[in-house]
């Protein structure tokens, strides 16, 4: 489902974040906000976002969307295919705002309410069409994590539902329809459950801030980043499985562990408490230091979690292979193909003591193949001279047949990505009789000013050559090779 | 604190990851537990942490230790420097083990016990040396998981905790000491409140045991698995900072969200629900299975938070950064040091158009150095005739530095791993007059029947002299250029 322009009200944290995740996936936002510090929010967020992005996907990104900001309401929603309310959380302020969106908004304009609690069916009420309003709960960071809660309430129509989740599928997301609407919804019902507990137990003395957050973060954690309660407890349970995991936790549930039959105040010693436990944590750090440490962190796990089962990934790294495929096939192009640009047979002087073409002639021939990509890119003997020129500096070989003497070869090369003093390719090398690929080579290679000895930028010309051609190489489909380290596990 | 001999009573799931955890870590294991079926799972959960543990270390493993099944519990705790008591949650039984512990074990050991959640002060009851008793709770796997709530009753006295936190840091666990003993610690506390609202969740048909999983693994697991809850909504709270966050936060707590004020009845009718619900998430995989692929997630995910903060770690990729230099150093030896086998000056024709000696010629000489590994491991012409040799598969290079025509250099090799097939090595070619390194090469290699052209293990002689080179070369230490993949950032 081709979503070309969505509409964002509300430019806070969460509201920022949807933008950010819209405009990374191609579509034109507008965004309605009357704070003075929304643009701020927006920018600061946005920069995270793309930060996180360039790091997060192997697949060509879509050219990013519009950004504008309205003066008024009515101007963010007319035309807009989507618009995501991210207002503060207040029934009546939400009323109102729906109530603005739906007069102005076409008629079959999808709307989400980022609400992290409010029931669907108070917010419906007074809508004009409020079968097209439905809770798409969404978690911080927005532009990272894929969960949203889809829930609708009683006047939402089952198409909304549908469409809402295509629309969300499509942004990267992982859509979970909730079944009946309730109050917090599933994800944030867990969370305050274990939040009040929380609280007791830095209220009474028992923790720290830091001893939870070390708790969670060196057990639980790390298991619910990749199964959540059930599953791990269905393994806790082992042979005897399930039902005899439940039978034994069952009467645990009668004892009057948790605080749960109370609620803790939370008054200003508590509020300064955690306060000041939370200051120590930071130890010093800016919330921007923490949201780049906590991007890095996730994007290393979803990506590491994208490597699990054979590359198809598990849990998020299923869902970021599956949003990488959606954006190759939306650049799709049925003429792009690899270049073919040197090609040979094998001389006697290439064999080894093994019989067959040694090691360092397959970089022989990949290096060749490098400067045949640097002379298709128009550089040339005048442009060495000028003191410019790209070295090696990092090369991965996979060696996956033999060549003998004798044998034909031809190369095969794409850029996979470049920036204004990085150029990254990857080479195969095969034998035209079978077609099969004897060899790849992944290289990074870095413009360098040859007098002063260190890297400089390509001048303009040179680099929109790079870009347009890494653009065209960029539909290719992903090789197994790319990204892998040695001795990795496939 | 060197650690030599333990004893673990109890052979579960719990017991047997503490039993795989010591072993691994070098510490001999007397195993006492009267099942008939201790031996076998004990022998399952052990094959999984090795399993895991290969994978997860970037470090020489000790020997592993003796594993002995006792046929008393007297004759396994005699000897024992830490007994772990992981018995069935009942605190009759556990204090009936206990005293039988405290009966016949030496004085000074230290006494763990894994129960999650009955208090210390009622556990030591009885006891002779009630003061050595601690609770040391893990969580599954604990082979892999690095948290350990050490717990102290009444009675422990300080050198206890001290103590047992110093033993179970040396296993490369992450010991949180918690100030004061409650039913259930701090971790099931929080699971527990959060586990009783997921029940009431699938026992009102909000949503199923998968959606739930699905809300958790896409969203705040994520988050979880490297920042706790505290920390993650201090950055939510953003730039007004975490009093701000607490204050909009505070009036929820009264909402009346969760159905925290009731327990919902563990009935046959819910216990058979959420079996079902099982079922089907599981899609018939087995519960070996599933282990296997929680194994592979969780390795990747602490490998990916060791890669972070420059390579120091974050969170439990710190704590494995931790363990690997404790490895490390426990492996120390002054006189291990990388094989110096090649060296030479760089000759006219290894000159490319930049001037400097090109990208081939640096392979040549790495595959001349794996050829002088391969004649230093005693493989000669005979061997190759013999009809089996090694071939590279694989090969990652870094340019560091650059070559000119007449400057000297020479190699540095070391084994990083090998196993019947398979050897991994790292390679150094450094300029002699300078000190500096030019180029590395990690590559692996491959045992190979020449004329069946397949992989084909190598004979014992052989193994055995690649793996003493390799145990040599397992305490040097680690390379930034080692497991990275091209273009990863530091």
């Amino acid at each position: 489902m081709a979503l070309n322009r969505a509409a964002c009200i509300g430019g806070g944290v969460i509201g920022a974040g949807w933008i950010a995740r819209l405009l990374l996936a191609g579509v034109d936002v507008d965004v309605f906000d009357p704070a003075p510090d929304a643009q701020r929010i927006v920018a600061e967020v946005l920069a995270n976002a793309q930060r996180a992005a360039g790091k997060l996907l192997d697949a060509p990104l879509p050219a990013p969307g519009q950004l504008r900001f309205a003066d008024t309401l009515e101007q963010a929603v007319a035309g807009a295919e989507l618009i995501q309310e991210s207002v503060p959380e207040r029934l009546d302020l939400k009323r109102a705002v729906l109530q603005a969106i739906d007069a102005h908004a076409a008629p079959d304009a999808i709307i989400g309410s980022s609400t992290s609690g409010l029931l669907p069916s108070d917010l419906q009420q007074g809508m004009r069409h409020p079968e097209r309003l439905v809770v798409a709960h969404p978690y911080n960071p927005v532009y990272l994590l894929p969960l949203v809660e889809i829930v609708g309430g009683h006047q939402t129509s089952t198409q909304t539902i549908r469409r809402a989740s295509s629309l969300y599928t499509a942004l990267g997301m992982k859509p979970v329809t909730i079944n009946r609407e309730i109050e917090a919804f599933v994800g944030d019902r867990l969370l305050e459950a274990l939040w009040r507990e929380a609280l007791w137990l830095v209220k009474d003395d028992i923790a720290s801030v830091t001893e939870i957050d070390d708790v969670i973060r060196y057990s639980f954690g790390l298991r619910w980043a990749q199964m959540g309660l059930f599953q791990t407890y269905r393994i806790a349970g082992g042979e005897a499985g399930m039902r005899h995991f439940l039978g034994q936790f069952g009467p645990a549930l009668k004892w009057p562990w948790t605080k749960l039959m109370d609620v803790p105040e939370m008054d200003e010693a508590l509020i300064d408490k955690i306060a000041a436990q939370s200051d120590e944590q930071a130890g010093g750090r800016s919330i921007r230091d923490l949201e780049r440490i906590r991007d890095d962190n996730l994007v290393a796990i979803i990506r590491a979690l994208a490597q699990q089962q054979g590359g198809a990934g598990w849990g998020a790294g299923a869902a970021l292979r599956d949003q990488e495929q959606m954006l190759r096939d939306a650049a799709a192009d049925a003429t792009a193909a690899p270049l073919q640009l040197t090609s040979g047979s094998v001389p006697a002087e290439w064999i080894d003591y093994n019989g067959h073409m040694t090691e360092h002639r397959y970089l022989q021939v990949f290096g060749e193949t490098s400067d045949a990509l640097l002379t298709h890119l128009g550089l040339d003997a005048d442009y060495f001279a000028s003191g410019r020129s790209f070295y090696t500096v990092e090369t991965h070989i996979m060696h996956l047949g033999e060549a003998h003497e004798g044998d034909g070869y031809e190369t095969r090369t794409r850029i996979l990505s470049a920036d204004d003093k990085r150029l990254h390719v990857f080479h195969q090398i095969s034998n035209p009789a079978t077609g099969s690929v004897l060899a790849s080579a992944e290289q990074m290679l870095l413009h360098v000013d040859t007098t002063a000895q260190k890297a400089t930028p390509v001048d303009a010309d040179l680099g929109n050559r790079i870009a347009a051609l890494a653009r065209e190489h960029a539909v290719l489909p992903g090789a197994a090779a790319v990204g892998r380290y040695v001795g990795q596990r496939p």
